[in-house]
């Protein structure tokens, strides 16, 4: 992984953000080649989604043909959104911070954390400490405080460690008590005892709530009524817009609604480069049917995009499509499957998830006509009542239900939701693409050659363009077809420095398929060198054919 | 105005964010038509500074051949990007806010407000107050403020209005003070003195900094140093990975870094649509070159995207190119022009900037190498230092200095920067082509036509495909055609409701350029009619021609 992190940086892929400031925790930014790399990601999708989606006939596998449309919604959007839709309430987690090391844990983590962490471990064997009540006896608590190898090195930051006289004195020698209730005396301070920390014994936090989702304020002043949220996922923009879009496009169900854009989470540990980031950028649909053929629809969404990434070039057994257990599945969905891809983070066997494949049945319409919905003791959803018997959070009061003209039913539509990251999608096909063999080099010794094999469409070139040497017209020669390419709408990329043999390697590193070189001949003969990054084979074709060759290779021709 | 706003609505260009919950205020979202529109404008930008970007010759008007990039930087930063750059200070406004009416108002704009508002007007002539000192005079004031037409009208927020007796019992009665005093005096809260608000008199907030950036906080803690603001412009991110592109892409200065994106700023009145939103998306290029040449790139940048709008259709007086004055220009510049557009929400003779060229020397790069810059006495920029004699914002302390390895100097670049809204682009382009006509319908009849004349590179959809009537095999043809254009990779619509003539004018109105017509002479002779959406012409062509005579009409053949 440490060389695919390395080759992004090098060659301009992806870089820190704010490098220069020391970077920026769970942020990134795309470099002149991710940024192609990106936008071709972007770009295959939608085209694949909407631009080329034939609304007449049924593709194979979907039980009847279908519509597709585009939008773009804000991505702070009204705060009342995330409050029907349960954002606001099941994003959020109860957390302690350590006000020593900082270090931050799920409230309901703390217990089972301190009975795993070293220093309690210590400590209950240096006190004898069993399941039952314990002495909080002076002199062996002072004499594992004190200890280099034990309390010193083990919990720095406990108060019994760092303020041995004060913390004993606030509590009688040889009182008994629970195990948990010493620890939380030996991390009192100023007399009050306190949850101790796993990490360093300093003393936690109240639980205070954390949401993921990022806040900010519209407007001048800072009161609940302008507190908005960074939209956590775009889908929530097509099921506000669910009947705006029916309303204005004459669209019918089944019909599908699709968004590319930023969505935001203030992850507590971003890691794993772009795999876990703050800032995302995803690529979701959603997809309005018909109750009775909800299942259909969702086995055929989860197949064609699991179909999607084969097609682009993860064909082996890094990818696989993972349907959820039952215990898994949120509380609306009937069926959830994710396509995971296992990236070379992680250990072997594992896999992260690349998309979702959700059926979510009619939660999200009902969330934002009804409100707030939670299961019922019967297993109902329902909206969910706060103790006046008020909806806790209103829904827009709005009727979302939809009217078939033709059948002349009304009823609210379920919807199949895929959700895919693009940060992760670009990342799954860097890292399936990154191969290091061994090439003879001019001088015909074996060298290592680093190779993106990129699927075409993704490349951010398709081509570059060489003159084998700087002079006898070949520059201009090689000038002519770049514009020729260019000209063609093909990303192509120009390079006359140093050997040829290192100018296809600096190619071949950045997944450029084909190469094409001016050579000697070229002036005779008028044709040119075309070079497959994969198969190393080389062809003469017409220097006045390469960018009509290089569209009928792009096409798959 | 009011028309397009309705009809971006009516056809899904543009929706109010949010709208099933009211709207949310300087939020937009893009609706099917709109978002084909946007992205339609977001390629026609990234395709014609990037993609097709020749960098062996140079274009017309530029003193050289260049190479231009493309990079995507996230939206949220390290803060001390805004620091450095200036952002954080000089976005901020010390602003104060009515508690009675909520209005917000520049602290130093308030005495100037008073001056102009009605209700001080309306109090200074019951007292007779001149300049000098005047008498708080008890019953006189009194008089005034339960007078229904005038204080109760005018100051319905005003201490003295709402609360006479307690507010004239805390000054003696005829103790005279300056005008502005008494007016502190009759706003007094509790006894105290306050500013009154020009609005409805009530008591105004101290006044508090506010700046347009909107503020959030990454990691769990709101802490100062986990302080972070959503970007207020693209740009800063070319300018802090200056020293990466340089490193990772072998580009050699003259060149561009050119970035699409999300920013945002916290206006307190968005107003006109979507041109003033606080969501808004940029479309920036940051052109790095040789301070020698830095005027003649900013002339040729200037005139270039100027031109750009030309190009995409806005030929008349609506647009104009203007030249900053000096007492406009930003004190680091030595050359800003606007380009502007005549929204129709202006009044006559008013322009709203589309798009900002602007010579901005070395101060960014050299921002985020020293820190905040700022003008000396001699007119000099210099780091701001702080009392004690430090930088007050720091720069990354990164050498940000570009070596010519042809000519081994080294030198700061210095940059010129075309920033435009994708957002008032995609505006302008709609207004200038929203048209109304007459012509006759089916029956003969004089109708009014509602056309979007959007050039064909912007227009949602570039052709749809009818059959004439739904049956003697049409829909099948018409499908095929629809399917040949789709394979060819132009949006396409088919739309098989109602008459013709009604079909037609959907399409006028949503602004596609070409419908074509499958009739009952398709079958016998293998042709169909192709009609223009703006000369109205009708030709009939081979129906396997449709694709590639669209193609060629879209490359302006």
């Amino acid at each position: 992984m440490d060389d695919i992190v390395a080759l992004c940086k090098r060659r301009g892929f992806i870089f820190q953000s704010s490098e220069i400031y020391g970077g920026h925790n769970g942020f990134w930014d795309y470099g002149p080649l991710g940024t192609e790399l990106k936008r071709n990601v972007r770009n295959a999708w939608y085209h694949d989604m909407v631009t080329s989606h034939d609304e007449l006939q049924a593709p194979s596998g979907a039980p009847r043909p279908f519509q597709m449309v585009g939008i773009e919604t804000a991505l702070i959007m009204h705060p009342q959104v995330w409050r029907a839709s349960g954002h606001y309430d099941l994003f959020a987690d109860m957390m302690q911070t350590c006000r020593v090391c900082k270090k931050l844990f799920r409230a309901d983590h703390v217990a089972g954390m301190l009975r795993e962490s070293d220093w309690v471990a210590s400590l209950r064997e240096a006190l004898g400490a069993g399941d039952g009540a314990v002495a909080f006896g002076h002199d062996s608590l002072r004499q594992w405080a004190t200890h280099k190898k034990r309390g010193m090195k083990l919990a720095p930051g406990l108060a019994l460690v760092r303020e041995p006289d004060r913390t004993l004195e606030a509590t009688a020698d040889g009182l008994e008590m629970p195990f948990a209730e010493l620890l939380r005396r030996a991390a009192a301070t100023g007399g009050v005892a306190q949850d101790a920390c796993p990490a360093c014994g300093g003393d936690l936090t109240e639980p205070r709530q954390f949401n993921l989702m990022f806040e900010t304020y519209t407007g001048a002043i800072q009161t609940d009524e302008n507190r908005a949220f960074l939209r956590p996922e775009t889908a929530q923009g097509m099921f506000v817009n669910f009947k705006n879009v029916v309303d204005s496009s004459r669209v019918k169900v089944p019909f599908g609604i699709a968004q590319i854009g930023k969505s935001f989470r203030n992850e507590i540990t971003p890691r794993n480069f772009t795999f876990r980031s703050r800032e995302f950028e995803q690529m979701e649909m959603e997809f309005f049917c018909h109750p009775d053929e909800s299942r259909q629809w969702y086995a055929y969404w989860r197949d064609r995009r699991f179909r999607w990434y084969r097609d682009l070039g993860i064909t082996g057994d890094n990818l696989i499509l993972r349907d959820h257990d039952a215990d898994e599945l949120s509380h609306y969905s009937v069926g959830t499957a994710d396509v995971e891809y296992a990236f070379p983070f992680l250990d072997p066997g594992e896999f992260g998830e690349l998309e979702g494949v959700a059926h979510r049945g009619d939660f999200d319409l009902r969330s934002h006509m009804e409100g707030k919905l939670v299961k019922d003791d019967q297993g109902q959803l329902v909206v969910e009542l706060d103790a006046a018997g008020n909806p806790r959070h209103k829904g827009s009061g709005k009727n979302l239900v939809y009217f078939d003209d033709e059948t002349r039913e009304k009823y609210l539509p379920h919807v199949i939701e895929p959700a895919a990251g693009a940060d992760r999608a670009t990342l799954a096909f860097l890292c399936e693409a990154y191969y290091v063999d061994e090439q003879p080099d001019d001088s015909g010794e074996l060298q290592a050659r680093t190779v993106l094999r990129l699927h075409p469409r993704l490349a951010p070139y398709k081509a570059a363009v060489f003159p084998l040497i700087k002079k006898e017209g070949m520059p201009e020669k090689a000038g002519e077809i770049y514009r020729q390419l260019k000209r063609a709408g093909i990303q192509a990329f120009y390079d006359q420095q140093g050997a040829i043999g290192r100018r296809y390697r600096r190619q071949d590193e950045i997944g450029t398929p084909w190469c094409i070189t001016v050579d000697g001949d070229t002036a005779s003969d008028g044709t040119v060198t075309l070079r497959d990054r994969d198969s190393l084979e080389q062809v003469r074709i017409p220097a006045d054919e390469v960018a009509g060759e290089i569209a009928r290779r792009l096409a798959g021709g």
